[in-house]
């Protein structure tokens, strides 16, 4: 099994296909993980919107210029071929009216009934890489 | 949808179960994450050993304390149904030739031909979460 880098356009078109992922981001000083669905704006903004976040809510909140990563992946555990991608840049809490709504109808949280917001990650370090079979290597 | 917490117990055998995680730290200041397969070992200490942990291993090697969550999912995207699980704690490199070996022999690596090392991270904080329907959440 090899590792093959992606290119920035591959990872964000299968970032773009997965239907959720999770985010990175620093609480209290310790590394905090969870699971949350997201879209991927026109202009490669991963847009997340869940309870899920709530906590991370908080920590953008508290400090505006927080840097999150993003990451999604497919991995067949079986065969071990897949991907993953990561996304890496400061995560924003978006305020604008007209962009909530948008949000709001494109992105719908898969757990109900908790007020949340919606968080913009900017694409500024995007890594990829899939697993592929050694003789992939030269194709 | 609803979000229904585990125990410690359920939580460690989910992770038990999966196939492989994602390994979150920090490095250089930034979030960092990647995919990596697991083992579970008897004293519920996670341990990894992949190329894909190369830089979590020199980051571990420069601060011998350093803290890493370790993350687990299997959720339905169609369904919106499954669960997830986080590990928090000290990961360690794995310097006893014994243990090493023992880990050598039940985890492969997925990725072949890099040299690597063993890595047991602490299981201090251990959360999970399952993803129900909402009526599961009386039962």
């Amino acid at each position: 099994m090899d590792v093959v880098e992606l290119s920035r356009g591959e990872a964000m078109r299968l970032l773009a296909s997965a239907p959720f992922g999770r985010v990175v981001f620093t609480r209290n000083a310790m590394p905090a993980v969870r699971p949350v669905n997201h879209i991927v704006d026109t202009d490669d903004f991963v847009v997340i919107r869940t309870r899920l976040a709530s906590r991370l809510t908080s920590a953008v909140r508290a400090d505006a210029e927080m840097v999150v990563a993003y990451e999604a992946d497919d991995i067949d555990p079986i065969g071990h071929l897949g991907w993953s991608v990561v996304v890496t840049g400061i995560a924003r809490q978006v305020t604008d009216p007209e962009r909530i709504a948008r949000y709001e109808r494109l992105l719908q949280p898969w757990v109900e009934g908790v007020r949340d917001s919606v968080i913009a990650i900017e694409p500024t370090l995007v890594t990829g890489l899939r697993l592929a079979h050694s003789a992939e290597r030269s194709a």
